[in-house]
């Protein structure tokens, strides 16, 4: 989009924007995730951080189909929420100087991003289905369901990150 | 916190660095709501921004009082998740050509800083609990449900908005 034409003006248009920006941020989560595995001690975190790894990329795989079954060009376009959320990550993961403390941080940072994809998943299906189109709603609830699902992964292993070291 | 030293080491060092991040997000989501509410078009949606404007100021304080039941000082530390997310919300303002499309795009973009404000609710309470401060977690609990409460009075106004518009 340019910076001094205003190329938005239709939901149709709002709504491709969108799905360009998300594709964007689920190519940098797919990035950035192997470097917080590699920050992460806790096993079961490790595990966790990897599987969602493997549907970051069936993610990126629907958003192709739901580009195709548009009609339009599969491009990314900025994500600066998604560039700060993983930025966030970063700065603080650089200040931590134990392994529960940092395990728990980077399941505080992955659901920061986890809870981003929700949002913009969700606006993203009742766009579509305003727009009716049904067939792409369908592929991106399947992804906002996954999405759901990885966040409530993260919530039990932050709980079980903390209760373990309180127990040692 | 530096950039040399590592200096969040226990889980309450983690917690205050977390509540200086969201006192940050807090006043700059209290800067950027003026900007919004002079874009957005729909009389309910402008109402709505600024209940929440009012609302946003309680947060502020409440993280005040957090911070003096803790007996640290309350300032903030940087959040590049809430810039980047506000960028996002102006970047694609500048692209747009049509009321009811700002206003679509305007609520999904404060969707998203809501969302972003839920999960770190959502963490503190939990880390507060953790570590046994439950007059902490009560203070930040009452914000939680009034953030999740402004996140259902956004998702209805987007859901009318593009419903009246299509009506129209």
């Amino acid at each position: 989009m340019g910076f001094f034409s205003r190329d938005i003006k239709t939901l149709n248009d709002l709504f491709i924007h969108a799905l360009r920006a998300i594709y964007y941020a689920e190519k940098k989560i797919a990035k950035a995730l192997p470097i917080i595995v590699d920050k992460a001690s806790d096993n079961d975190l490790k595990d966790g951080l990897e599987r969602h790894l493997d549907q970051t990329g069936i993610h990126i795989e629907r958003l192709e189909k739901t580009f195709e079954l548009l009609g339009v060009e599969a491009k990314t376009v900025n994500c600066p929420a998604i560039d700060g959320i993983l930025d966030e990550a970063d700065e603080i993961s650089d200040d931590i100087d134990d392994d529960m403390v940092m395990d728990v941080a980077l399941i505080a940072a992955a659901q920061a991003a986890q809870h981003y994809e929700i949002t913009r998943y969700g606006t993203l299906v009742a766009w579509a289905r305003e727009l009716g189109r049904a067939d792409c709603a369908e592929l991106l609830e399947e992804t906002l369901a996954e999405e759901r699902a990885a966040d409530h992964t993260l919530t039990n292993l932050a709980e079980s990150r903390i209760k373990l070291r309180s127990a040692a």
